[in-house]
């Protein structure tokens, strides 16, 4: 075996602000480890039994517990949790809950950390008393029971899900708010999708030749509902039943949700129950009141049902401080778009006037997160990192101000401007505008 | 929009006893649902308003309750669970805790309901008080505490996670024993695991000429630990801090544990804090007691890190019932490999006369579990379910007699063979040998 050359090798800077080039990066000499003395490492069996009974730690020296039948988390995670957004009066229903992404690792939000938006709060359904049934323009109106669903053939996807008013503080407020990634960007998860495709059950019913909408209403107290092109239902739209490989949750949509991979989150409608397929949309209260735009001469733009490409530097971001005032850091962070794969992210270490690629983990998957990663040598001076992603339509995130001339006068949803975070000499990183 | 043809296509048979062609499969015709009564269907909006109240089950009548922090599964999901399988005398610390795995769909499965072993129970480990050492023939010894870890460079894959007793009782029982797919398969899982790679460290600590071994010791109460070759660690092991997307539960080795993507569980060393590198193997009593195979001939094959191609079906598998006696269903099931990519699963439906290729779910990613199905239309009377994966490279299950024949005399580990489940006329499933 030859050895690894420890060295360090010239780190090659792709762009100002000491964001590194990977394939040349080596750890060796960035001293994030301390150095053992050697005499103090108890090598396997030959040190003395003395010795080694001193430094163990307790969990060494005595058989562990039992392990349970449905897991937790460790208690030293326990503060890792998803935040309720007040959003309305105390009265209201309607509640945000905010994944704490700037925890996560990876693709995948376990299910108890995925964001989650209610309208008329959460319903607590009997699943032995769930029917979904579909009428309207169709041959032979059709009602399932969750077991004969759950025979159905069903696929899976890797999705990301996304509140149409995911990181609206940036969009409406004129000064930055110090806010974190989970307050900013917490209405965004990344999830396993498994369930029956709806093309199935439109098949089965059969649509009539005028059939082109279908409204599609959940049973929670509000029937929160929206109108869905019969299109997209005959696409990649499908009743979802499990998530991360096991049954929805009841924040969720249990015991099923409609999901409509890369569209806005208001409009997979959770506790499904109905669809009614139509000529025209119903332009139902959750369409016409919440979730429709009006334009600046006044006319409606009715429907926005896809979340464009954005990302977000995860890893640092907002309210975290950075423990050593200089030295290494990897920047990490995540990226999606509704429209397909990610193709390129970019990140700057220096406020926008430099960029250079990230890497992107495998797998990259079409209307999922992407995770991307690039390794930074911080010279411990204020700076502003961002990051701006393509997907593979070419479509590329605009800058705030872009976003604000085209949308700020009539919406707050749908934000997907590029993401600053400000560093200051003492680490403090901060929700920025640049 | 056109209609969709609702007529019942001439279902294509590619197997033997009902195996359906996916591409010319519809489902209209197949009955699963219920024709509604267009009288009884509420129409949006349109019906009067006392016959929806009367209709209206209690959730869609006043608003839900609220979202917790941390969510948790539907309270009609409790029963599923992981089980402990009892495999030594009560005094024994070893435990294993088997996955419903015939429950979950997709590839990947929620951190709760993940199979564990542990050989010394679970230890409660502080993460402040916790670190990792690397010493041996390097030039530097370094310790990590879990901070500094948390801070380099991490990669994530989706991978399966496979213990080396995986459905030891059909390599050991001479008649097949009645157990569920839990029972006998739950000692494999998926997830997204994401840590810092080991060349990192090995790099960071430098390896000398001569090193070609690491041993690599939990921080349970029996230093569970296992000799692993520098060159897989070189490759794509990882120190494993998250999985699916939050930091490792403690019964997965909380606060860190070693990745070694495709091979055998008990060498993932679970609570990692030693890292010794040498130039020989150390025969710990983990590798020379139980997962050292004695040959015919005497001799002791040492080391067998590599989990084997496999499969099984999961829907539907052991002591589940057909709900119909005769009638369309799905067959689902899981493939992996600790080789590589999964490159086809057949599946037979006639004891293993006549064979078909399985639809892939994509992502078909390497070392990862990978999901098949196809349509399968029963006719009623008994009959035999199998599936036969081949990975990238080629390998192939071997039937349970090639299996035996070549291992049987020694090992009850790395069972691999071609799953078989007995149907019977009154639609029960059960674990057969064909």
């Amino acid at each position: 075996m030859r050895p690894i050359n420890t060295r360090r090798k010239n780190l090659v800077a792709v762009a100002k602000g000491g964001v590194l080039d990977r394939r040349s990066f080596m750890l060796s000499g960035l001293a994030l480890s301390g150095s053992l003395v050697s005499s103090n490492v108890v090598a396997s069996g030959q040190s003395s039994t003395s010795n080694i009974n001193q430094s163990l730690p307790a969990w060494m020296k005595a058989p562990g517990g039992s392990d349970i039948g449905y897991g937790v988390p460790a208690k030293y995670e326990k503060h890792i949790q998803r935040n309720r957004a007040e959003h309305a009066p105390e009265t209201s229903m309607f509640s945000i809950w905010h994944t704490p992404i700037e925890n996560q690792r990876g693709i995948i939000t376990p299910n108890g950390l995925h964001f989650s938006v209610s309208h008329n709060g959460v319903p607590d359904i009997d699943p032995h008393k769930h029917k979904l049934m579909i009428h309207g323009l169709v041959d032979k109106p059709l009602s399932f029971d969750v077991e004969s669903l759950l025979r159905y053939p069903m696929v899976s996807a890797v999705n990301f899900l996304e509140c149409a008013g995911n990181t609206a503080p940036n969009a409406v407020s004129l000064t930055p708010l110090d806010q974190s990634c989970q307050e900013l960007f917490g209405q965004v998860s990344g999830a396993e999708w498994s369930g029956v495709p709806l093309k199935y059950i439109l098949q089965e019913a059969g649509l009539k030749p005028s059939a082109k909408w279908v409204i599609v209403e959940g049973a929670d107290g509000g029937s929160h509902s929206r109108s869905i092109p019969v299109s997209k239902l005959l696409d990649d739209a499908i009743i979802a039943l499990y998530q991360n490989g096991e049954r929805l949750r009841p924040s969720q949509g249990y015991p099923m949700r409609l999901f409509v991979p890369g569209w806005e989150g208001n409009a997979n409608i959770k506790w499904l129950h109905r669809l009614e397929v139509t000529d025209t949309p119903a332009f139902t209260k959750d369409e016409s009141g919440l979730y429709s735009d009006i334009l600046d001469d006044g006319k409606i733009q009715r429907f926005s049902f896809h979340m464009d490409v954005k990302s977000v530097i995860t890893h640092p971001s907002g309210k975290q401080v950075l423990p050593e005032k200089k030295g290494f850091y990897e920047i990490s962070g995540l990226a999606w778009s509704g429209y397909g794969k990610i193709k390129q992210v970019e990140v700057s270490a220096d406020g926008g006037k430099t960029w250079a690629p990230a890497h992107l983990d495998l797998p990259i998957l079409s209307k999922s997160l992407t995770r991307f990663s690039v390794p930074w040598q911080w010279d411990g001076r204020s700076t502003v990192l961002l990051s701006r992603a393509t997907d593979e339509l070419g479509r590329v995130q605009p800058t705030r101000q872009q976003w604000r001339e085209k949308f700020a006068s009539y919406s707050f949803n749908h934000y997907n401007a590029i993401q600053a975070w400000h560093i200051s000499s003492d680490g403090i990183v901060e929700n920025s505008y640049v």
